[in-house]
């Protein structure tokens, strides 16, 4: 009961982006020196950063990557070309500063935690953030993954996660993620949201092959069958098919929605935590931006959900929130462009209005 | 003849990439803690790197930027959106640090200096570097744009800055230009090169409209007619249709590939001088990466003359070489990559191939 009214409130607190303020960013982008329209993409996400901010000039500097790990029962079904003690494996090597999260993350001085919200393992570092669920997820091709309560509680970690990266000064959000077999899981949830069906949605994970592929669709579409979660409703989509570390970056993400913060969407398990935020509450879709067009295949019918195009095509397919913190500097570059960048009015440049050779 | 001899011997010094460093960059990059290939592009960089500069952990920081600015005769004739005094404008801009490229670079810590090599009024700066050849091209519907003489003295001019951006410590090359009208003689170049139509290179600039358009078309097939470059010959195409910033940003690319420094392409107008350095000498190809695929519509079949993919896609129509410092970040993470990240072994973690689960 008390976890509803804490989700309940959140999402209610989540407001539309400002228009005023967009419509003001938007001239003073055309009055940069440069021919209008000619950044592309930087444009629209300094237009869509002056929304989410209610600032023209506004900051995303420093970042803030939430790494969420936790594992999945149905790992147990040979879904993923890794063993589930991977899971426990690269979490140290986050905590350790080995892995490519914590490269990049230095790369654009970001905040970077870690942490543990259903890990099946127990993990003894300083570092880590503590906020296990649960031992790993049940096996969905047999029973529910987790418990409503735990769904919501693992929703609650990610709210609570992002609500003290912005506190500590994150002026933006990156979720990430580890978890052996979370491609299955997200594979389940995306068929669910969009209504595609899972042959389309499921891809190679970081690295199966064709036959075991064909097994990793029948697997989820009998889980599927048998535990019939309902589009609507994210909290049973979790509950019957869902993971813990998905449940996380969807808590943190609808958080940083309700305090205005934009947040940067890895690959394909991170868009389906966002899915899972757009169904709880449809404005939460406004303040997120796709960074990368992941290699996994489902990756594109989730973000054609969101009508989002990303910003980078790297063909990764990695996770952790590599490809969001990949993006990430073209966010920066967006701010900069607004409060560096000279005027035609500042710097005496002729217009293309006042030229009358065409 | 002097000039002719520089050039040659650049030419000639230029070697193939080190198949050996490649191979042991790309044995490197597999043994690190994330699935095989799944950074995607980030590991074609990293083993490319290792190709050109001998070395599997290489350094590309700090870049060096050099925009060549010019003017065009051609712009006479109405084939862009703007007047041809805003290149000398744009170039006060890059000067007073007003413009696009200015803010880019500072992001990525980058030197950049901004070279007159035929802008048709004098400037006068403490920043500016005169290399001018020749105030502006000749305009090439009604003559050759230059003599060979100025087109071997603005390609020896662009050898010089990439020489001298070198020396003072740059570990990467990135060209941009200024040119009003250099749209126009880039779809000369390209067209005369690739052997597509001009009616398929030519695009709206940075925003003519559809009429202009076909006048542009028509004006710059005509030219292509009477002055008749040979595609085999870029000091003949330089000569009779080209650019003095175009011919600047080409001897910069080969000058590079000489001492063996990795060049990131801009758009379009960089395309086609890269273009020009491969027709001179073939083996340049493998020292450049394309930073971005411009709105322009010649730049596809540029880059797909030169069998090349760009990193990112944003919609940018701007050139200075914008999206190439853009694209910068991406090089500097291939390096942190090879750097900074654990392998399997340092870590402890199972590998694929240790794995019996599939």
């Amino acid at each position: 009961m008390t976890s509803n009214i804490k989700i309940q409130e959140t999402l209610q607190s989540i407001q539309n982006l400002n228009d005023e303020k967009m419509q003001e960013a938007r001239e003073y982008v055309n009055s940069l020196t440069k021919p209008i329209g000619s950044l592309g993409k930087l444009e629209e996400l300094a237009i869509q950063l002056a929304g989410i901010t209610n600032q023209v000039f506004p900051e995303v500097t420093p970042p803030g990557i939430i790494v969420f790990a936790a594992d999945h029962g149905i790992s147990e079904m040979g879904v993923s070309a890794y063993p589930k003690e991977v899971t426990t494996q690269m979490v140290y090597n986050f905590l350790n500063g080995g892995a490519a999260i914590n490269v990049f993350a230095k790369q654009i001085n970001a905040f970077l935690k870690i942490v543990d919200i259903g890990v099946a393992e127990d993990i003894n570092h300083n570092e880590l953030i503590n906020k296990k669920v649960k031992y790993g997820t049940n096996n969905y091709a047999h029973e529910n993954a987790m418990t409503e309560e735990d769904a919501k509680q693992a929703l609650i970690a990610g709210m609570d996660m992002a609500q003290q990266m912005i506190e500590e000064g994150a002026k933006c959000i990156i979720v990430g993620e580890m978890g052996i077999g979370n491609t299955a899981t997200a594979s389940a949830i995306v068929s669910v949201i969009t209504g595609c069906s899972v042959e389309e949605v499921v891809g190679l994970g970081t690295g199966i092959s064709d036959e075991a592929r064909n097994k990793k669709v029948s697997i989820i579409s009998k889980a599927l069958s048998e535990r019939k979660p309902n589009r609507k409703d994210a909290i049973d989509i979790l509950t019957k098919v869902g993971g813990l570390e998905i449940a996380g970056m969807t808590g943190a993400i609808i958080k940083a929605a309700e305090q205005r913060v934009p947040v940067i969407l890895d690959g394909f398990i991170s868009t389906a935590a966002a899915l899972l935020a757009v169904v709880l509450e449809e404005k939460v879709n406004d303040y997120l931006t796709a960074g990368h067009m992941s290699k996994e295949q489902g990756h594109i019918h989730a973000l054609a959900y969101l009508h989002k195009s990303p910003l980078l095509e790297l063909d990764l397919r990695l996770g952790e929130g590599t490809g969001a913190a990949l993006a990430f500097p073209l966010l920066e570059t967006a701010t900069r462009m607004m409060k560096e960048m000279a005027t035609f009015q500042s710097a005496g440049i002729t217009t293309e209005s006042e030229s009358s050779k065409i």
